[in-house]
């Protein structure tokens, strides 16, 4: 990771016990700052070429760990802004497939660092493979990522220490929604549903301010959490890779072992693990997947697993033994997912905390990983 | 699931302690039924129009569990023979989506029972959303997914009554590598590399039974996996749905909390959990992605993780403290996917015996699932 470019006290935990905790609550700011980077008036991604933009027939998103998640939350936003096809893939798998690429296909790379030694390796095959073009979404300027792809979009998470990420993530899915928006306008999609997606943005940070003041709430969860060996989280569209990276953000930090699923896989094999000492989590919205995830978790209810519900304002769920509702102080709009991981960003800081790990630096793993 | 039209004797375990247990055993004869019943003389797959297959440019696969799982290795090989973009999504998750379809997109429906809820219903809504056509892999006659799709290729493994899916999972394999070899074929591939394929094909059912041969060393694995709270799958590459297929496995039957990783992801996280208490199992094919596979292991070992690694012939890896090769009799071919399977099917199985679960009827689940 370069830093020289960064001021020096951004290296600075301040108030904070661990950079990570910083990080989370660096947020609203980061969020905002990477927005008004990439907004000109009504012009959205301005340094992408519209023509380029319109001319767009396919996407593949190439990234490793969190970055992975956020491309999977971009393929939902995509798809529904601009009604362009969007393959997600591992990078570290795309680069030994012999993949077959559609015509006017645009590669996505995502790296925080930009040095992440399997999306550079896969951009480098890439090269030769025929695609559109190239566009990199990163967080360090005059990285090997912004070096190699044709366009960039930078995030403005500003320096990020912790080893697990969190402005990263939420900074690249800003980036992400706001790409979006701007391929559904080169595509001439409905104006008023892409005023809706920037004004929805525009809340994003105020958003994020009140549901980081739930800190608290999120801590007593955590000293239940804690004594666990195993974790299930359970998300349904858009919340399902919020749910992977909450999962990947408590194995990180706390080495409870925390596996996602989409809900509706439950019956399908994971159901069988369930039972009362088996604590799921679930993100979830008032959108229209709500009921069915409701009975998702009245199967796991009804096999004595103990449930943790972040619901946002429009969640219904009746109050009974066993389930535990989080509220989390959103509405339900696109911008959702955003706002959905920070709640399980902070469970996966006080776990750690609790469990006494090094939060800010977890076993075994590396900030950016520059070996394949 | 219908039963009407099968033998009655399909039903009874005979020498068998566990449905379970015959049906594994059942799989060398399965794979050449359903070979068979799809080659005529050097036409494969003869009730599919070849001009249908000719016209299409995109696939779009919809399953749920085990046959999700078989979806995802197809990708591998629809791709590398037809140069036909792939996409796999699980049902319960497509149907609350608002896809993006590229014009002459094939849809793809598996599930054993033809009866599975989810995918049905995302059958349902597919069929307004402008398809080509639908293909639905299947092993119930006159099931509502063969009666709902157009074009229908049925697997011909025989009443599977273990909740568990072993043999309906290798013939769905074999169905879809041979659909593979059609499309491939309608699109005007290298005749070399199809008669290949369907020479490697040929060899499934011999290899098959070699492989089940080594029951009993997998049992010994079985003793030492018993014992365990949690165990890690991983693999690269075509290998990785069958780690994903290894770890549902044991989940289903033994209630240890098995988790699959594509191997390169390691590093992106979960690489925090290891330590000397937790197994990890790995199916390896000396393919091009070997040596890449062995370098994410050395990881592992280094961190005390204790690996199982489950090679094929052509692997070579040193002997080491802390590493138990198993070695699997089959040579690396296309169908290695098939072969790699089946001792992780056993390794399910005994790990279940030894911990005395219902192994036919593991807790909480059902063998077909008809509801949403």
């Amino acid at each position: 990771v370069r830093i020289s470019s960064l001021p020096s006290d951004s290296a600075d935990r301040g108030r904070y016990r661990h950079f990570m905790e910083k990080e989370i609550h660096e947020q609203p700011e980061a969020i905002a700052t990477t927005l008004n980077a990439h907004l000109d008036g009504t012009r959205i991604c301005p340094s992408l070429d519209p023509e380029l933009l319109g001319r767009v027939r396919a996407i593949h998103i190439l990234a490793c760990g969190t970055s992975y998640h956020a491309g999977l939350v971009a393929r939902y936003w995509i798809e529904r802004l601009a009604r362009v096809p969007v393959s997600v893939e591992i990078a570290s798998e795309y680069r030994y497939r012999e993949p077959a690429i559609p015509e006017d296909t645009l590669l996505i790379a995502i790296s925080q660092s930009g040095e992440t030694a399997d999306t550079l390796a896969a951009l480098e095959r890439a090269e030769h493979a025929g695609y559109l073009s190239t566009l990199g979404i990163c967080n360090v300027p005059e990285s090997a990522l912004t070096r190699q792809c044709e366009n960039v979009l930078m995030t403005r998470a500003g320096l990020e220490i912790g080893v697990a990420s969190t402005k990263a993530f939420t900074t690249q899915l800003t980036v992400l929604l706001l790409f979006a928006a701007a391929l559904a306008k080169a595509r001439e999609a409905d104006p008023g549903m892409i005023r809706q997606v920037l004004e929805d943005l525009g809340q994003a940070s105020q958003q994020a301010r009140e549901v980081l003041a739930m800190d608290g709430e999120v801590q007593q969860v955590a000293e239940e959490i804690a004594s666990k060996a195993h974790a299930l989280f359970l998300g349904r569209g858009p919340e399902y890779p919020i749910a992977m990276e909450g999962a990947l953000k408590l194995k990180e930090i706390s080495y409870i072992h925390a596996e996602a699923y989409a809900a509706g896989e439950l019956k399908h094999g994971p159901l069988a693990l369930v039972d009362d000492t088996l604590p799921v989590i679930v993100p979830a919205s008032s959108n229209p997947l709500l009921t069915k995830l409701i009975s998702n978790l009245q199967e796991v209810r009804a096999r004595g697993g103990m449930l943790y519900v972040f619901a946002d304002r429009g969640v219904s769920l009746a109050p009974a033994p066993g389930i535990r509702m989080i509220r989390v102080p959103a509405p339900h709009s696109i911008i959702s997912p955003i706002i959905q991981v920070l709640p399980l960003q902070f469970l996966a800081y006080h776990v750690g905390v609790l469990k006494g790990t090094d939060v800010d630096q977890p076993r075994n793993l590396a900030k950016s990983v520059t070996v394949e």
